[in-house]
This record gives C-alpha cells, structure tokens and sequence, in this order.
C-alpha cells in the first residue's frame, strides 16, 4: 500500500475510529485499526472493531499502491495528531505488516498485523431499513440516553429502546427508578410500514458515539439504520456505526405513566435548576433528598432541603400552581438531570400525591415526558 | 458575627483559602475555614491550614458583629459559589457554632465548630526578613518547580532549595536523575546582607500553591519572605501563605556542573521540542530512550527512536554544532520538561561525552542550568 493524504484530514478520521478500538481487547489485533487502501476508487477505509461495536469511515486520498493492514490504532493516531498540518506519506515497508509514515518533519516506521485475522464487521443482509433526520435523531438521544441504567447487569436498561410508529419514532430510557421518553415526528421514520417496525434496544455505548459523530456530520442527507434480530448499523454518508443490540424484551414503559393529574406546576426552567443546584450541595452530603412544598395560594414553589448535623437550606420560585398544596421529595440528582434535557424556558410539573409518579413535561415543541418516582419523606 | 459582602469576592478568598484545606484531615475541625470577624477594621480574615501549611487572607466587608467561628470550607466554598452575584449576608444563629447564609434566592444554614479548637498559624518572631519581586519568584518557581523530586521519601529532594547571595538569588531543584537551576538578580532580594543569609528548601507543594496566588496579585508591591530554621512566610499583601521547611541538608548541587564542554549545539527550542514529541510517542512505547546524533558536518541534529517490535523514527532539525560528531541518549521526558521551563526561542545544549552530565541553557535574559545526565546507550 501506497497513498498521501493531509495530516488533518488522515487525524480527524482515525480519531474517530480509534475511539472504538478496545484498551483491553481480546485478542491484539483488535488494538489495531484496519487500513482498506482501495486504488481505484482512490479510497481509503479505517475500521476499528471491539466485537460488539464497530466504527468504519472512508476517505479520499492519493492512492499509488493497494492494499491492507492493520495498525496500532492508539500509537497511529499520536504520531499523525503531532505531525505538521500537510500532506504525509503512508507506504507499506518490504518488510511484512509495516509502514513508514513520511512527512517534511522526518520518517516514522510503525509495525502491525496481517489484516487477514482482523475480524469482519457484521453485515445486515435480510434485515429492515429505516430513515432518520439528524435533528430527530439528535433530540431522541439527548432527551433519552442520561436516563439508561450504568449498572451492566441490567442488560436491556442499559440501552435505549427505539419504537417506530406510522411518521413518529420513540426513544425510551429507564434505569428502573426514572423514565424519558422522546417521541420524534419524523416523517422519514417509516417509508413503508410494512418494512420498518423499528422494536429495538441499542447499547447507550454505542449510542453515546453515534451522537458525536452526528455532531460532525455536517450532510443534510437522513441518516439511513439498517437492523435485523441482533444488529442495527447507523449509515452516516462515508461513516458508519454498527452494534449488537440488546436482548430481552423491553419493560412495557408506556403503563407506568398516569393518564390523569390532580396537580401542576408550570415553572422557569433555569431558576428552578438554579435553586435545584444550590440545594443539591447540601442534598449531596446526606440522601440526595430535596423536599418540594407546592403552593398554590402564594403561586409558588418552595424547596428545602435538611442534612442533619450539616445544615440545612430553603430558597422559594415562583410558579403557577394547580390543585391542593403538597409536600413531595425527590432525589435531587435526577431531577437536575431532568431539567438538563428538558431543554425549554418552561417547564411542567404533574403529580397526583406524595407516593405517586409524577412527570415533568417540557414547555415547547419537544415532545418528551420525565417521569420520576417521589421518596417517601416523613413529615 | 454577622457581615455582608458581594458573593464574588467571598466566592474568590474562599477558593483560595480551602485549596490548602485537607481532604482526610488528622482532627475533624481541620476540614473547616477559620472566619475571623472584625467589626473595628471591617474586616474579614479566613485561614486554611493542614497542619505544615497554612493560607490566610483579608479583606473588607461591612460588619455589624464581630465573632469568630468554623466552618466546612468545601461545602461553603460550593454553596457560596453557586448564590446569585449580590451581596450575600452571614450571621451567627443563636444555636452555637451555626450561621445563616441570606441572598435573594433563599437562606442556608451551615453548620461548623468553634474556633477555640482551631489551631493558630506559626508565627515567625525572631527570624529573618527578605522583599523579592514577583517577576523574579515567578520566574525562579517556573524554572524549578517541576524537577523536583515527587517521591515522598526523598525528603529535603521533594522541594526547592532557595539560596540568598548579595543581589541574588538562586533557586535549585533536582530528584537525582536532573537539576534545573535559576538565578534571579533581584536588587531588593536582601537588603540587608547579614539579615537575609537566606539557605532554605521549601516543599514543592507550598510553592505551587505560592504560583497560583502570585498569578492573581496585582499589586506592584515586592513580596515579603519571612523565615526562620523550620518555617517561612510569604506575605502578598492581604495574603499570606506559611509553610513548614523541609529539614536536612540540600546537596551540595554546584559541585555536578562541568566547568567545561567540549561541544556546544544551538537550537530552536520549537522546532526541538515538536520533533521530541513526536519521537515520545515511540519512546514512551518501551524506555523512554530517545538518541540524538550530533553532526557538525551538516549542522544538524538527529533525533531518533528505535522501539523493538513497536516501531522507529527519524527527524532531524538544523542547529549550529560546534566541537565533534556524538551519538548521546537521554530519558525524553526530561528533555520535553526542560524545553518547556527554558522558555527562550533559542536554547543551547553543552556537553563532553555520551556518558557525562550535560546542560541545557536558554539564549535570553533567563539565567537558567538545567542538568541531564545521558542515558548510556549500545551503539
């Protein structure tokens, strides 16, 4: 393999790609990054693979030789980020698995692997095909991931389940004490019913790298998902994501969510966070608990929070007020949470009593309900 | 007590002050910042102190109650930092050793200990006096601090030994494998030559902390050093930090530089320290050995890299090379740390053999030795 390519250009695409790649893999091949150096197309493709996930990019590039190898990918990538911003030279050495890396400042040689053990990226040969925007997709992510479990025995809810209806797409997360759900009216969602009915649970992992590959995908083009049973590949333009999906049926979200409130609070979003943040400092130091005092007849909203032999503190928003008063705690760190992703001036909270669950709404165009259980606080 | 002041400039002395205060402290009210009240000079006087090294600051507020009191610096620090940018008051509750905190967006109420059990910061009653300027401790800490030594039980090796001579000073560090010196010409270092026979190691930590403060001293005022055999007190101003000094003799440093050298390399420090830390890249791979070969004949220097199964690399970068071809090794990092304290555009490298000590110099006003003893090498 021979080709040039500029120093930036060759830098962005295997960070990208070196992101996936594994610090402890299984095997050492999987620490490299497989180069596919294609002459006719003057094409270059980077792969990296942790046999659950994979990331693959193409690029053009000046290719005099074809071939395949691959590479470490960490130690490839630190070179190439410290080289001056030009064209470099990647030849293959006479040597078996080697390159040499030429640019004006001197001459790197960098040894890898034959790239005949590097494993192949799963292909989806019978599977379904959808389409997505990239705002729809972006909004279902940021309203949803924050709110997957980190706890890795709990398998699905350790994922982000996608729902595809005729022209909408939901994206539910629940760590089994809090719940978002974002439904996306994206009219791309389902070109053919029969074809997409999207039913799926993927990684949070993986789902956190296709959001910031997004956040450089600067195409207009919607974003094409290819899924069967156990795998689903994200295509955006030259780049593309592939991951297992989870297995195990999906808890039936949709009943936890009351259809009725005795109450609701609609509120600024940024004084309520801000007052939220403060008491979280106190909050933090004994249970998380913040107590909320509803009060409709001041038109307001006081939270207070006491951590014995510490302290305590109490600020008061104002807000508009339906239904009796009431008193309801919740932990502080999931509604903080909330309200990051709520992303609107105002917010609306809905709850019924002290015990039941209560949901925060969004005050805009965004379509997603947070719903949070309350902690009993005796009283 | 009871004062009010603006929330930033609360929010700032409290930064300061519990940046010194112990994470794990030896006895309970060490975790706390002392608040001293004083209603006559309205003034207020906070302190953190860990037992070796202590920070005080003061600073004006309006005062309607003296008092003295303790209180959790960190949680203080993180509600004070988050209230709205006003006026804030604290007040003493009845209940002992408590205060209230009052700004627009509600009341906290923060529990401490009484300042009885505080211990007092070390006075220095019958020592020495010494005014630097900031230029020149700024400049001395940079070219010092980072070759001291981080293993705890290399004693007097973990500081920088600070060494008063008429119209100088001179600052030392060094952790056995290399030695950075700096020599300040500072006209107001001892005014009096028999009082500031200043010969003292001053941990590394303290000094970090002194580089810190120095950063937001705007006053044009020298600074005052006042020490004795086992402390020494840096007074900014309003600001004060004092630390214990680190015992046992400092080694006789001096007596490692070559008078002589029988080679002279002149080189851009940039084009160096790039090259350097591309080739680290490799180096770090296996021993961090990185070689440079001398050549007179071209008047240049190559830097090289030669890490087995991992990979190699070659840059040369033009100098002016005066005296015989050499091939001489060094650990890189230890070349990366000096190019970065060095400073200047231009750098000078003087050596004899591969086997003897070499220095670095910067071409510039900066009076500055760093040592590197050569690592041997199979050629």
């Amino acid at each position: 393999m021979k080709f040039a390519c500029p120093q930036n250009e060759l830098n962005a695409q295997l960070s990208l790609v070196s992101r996936v790649v594994p610090a402890r893999p299984s095997r050492p091949v999987l620490s490299n990054v497989l180069i596919k150096v294609d002459e006719k197309a003057q094409q270059i493709t980077l792969i990296g693979f942790d046999e659950t996930m994979g990331i693959q990019t193409s690029f053009k590039a000046a290719v005099e030789e074809p071939g395949e190898l691959t590479l470490p990918a960490k130690l490839l990538e630190s070179i190439v980020a410290r080289l001056p911003t030009e064209d470099i030279v990647i030849q293959e050495t006479q040597e078996n698995a080697a390159v040499t890396i030429t640019s004006s400042s001197g001459e790197y040689e960098v040894r890898g692997l034959s790239a005949e053990d590097y494993p192949s990226l799963p292909v989806i040969e019978d599977g379904q095909v959808a389409e997505l925007s990239i705002e729809a997709l972006l909004e279902g992510l940021k309203g949803s991931l924050f709110a997957t479990s980190a706890d890795e025995t709990k398998q699905v809810l350790t994922g982000v389940h996608l729902l595809a209806e005729p022209e909408t797409l939901e994206f539910a997360a629940t760590d089994g004490h809090r719940l978002a759900v974002v439904k996306t009216s994206d009219e791309s969602a389902s070109q053919d019913e029969q074809d997409a009915k999207m039913d799926v649970t993927v990684p949070a992992k993986a789902l956190r790298d296709l959001e910031r590959m997004l956040q450089t995908y600067t195409s207009s083009e919607p974003i094409i998902l290819k899924f069967d049973r156990t795998q689903v590949v994200f295509e955006l333009g030259d780049r593309i994501l592939t991951t297992r999906l989870l297995e195990g049926q999906y808890p039936n979200y949709r009943q936890l969510i009351p259809k009725q409130f005795e109450r609701q609070i609609t509120i600024d979003r940024k004084l309520f966070n801000d007052a939220l943040e403060r008491i979280a400092v106190l909050a933090d130091q004994k249970n998380n608990i913040v107590k909320l005092s509803l009060d409709p007849d001041q038109q307001s909203v006081a939270i207070s929070v006491e951590a014995q032999e510490v302290g305590s503190g109490r600020e008061v928003v104002a807000a508009q007020v339906t239904g009796d008063a009431l008193d309801i705690a919740f932990n502080v760190r999931y509604l903080l949470d909330g309200l990051k992703a709520l992303g609107t001036n105002e917010v609306q909270l809905q709850c019924n009593t002290a015990t039941s669950p209560s949901i925060f709404i969004p005050l805009g165009e965004l379509q997603m309900t947070y719903l949070v259980m309350p902690v009993q606080i005796r009283s």
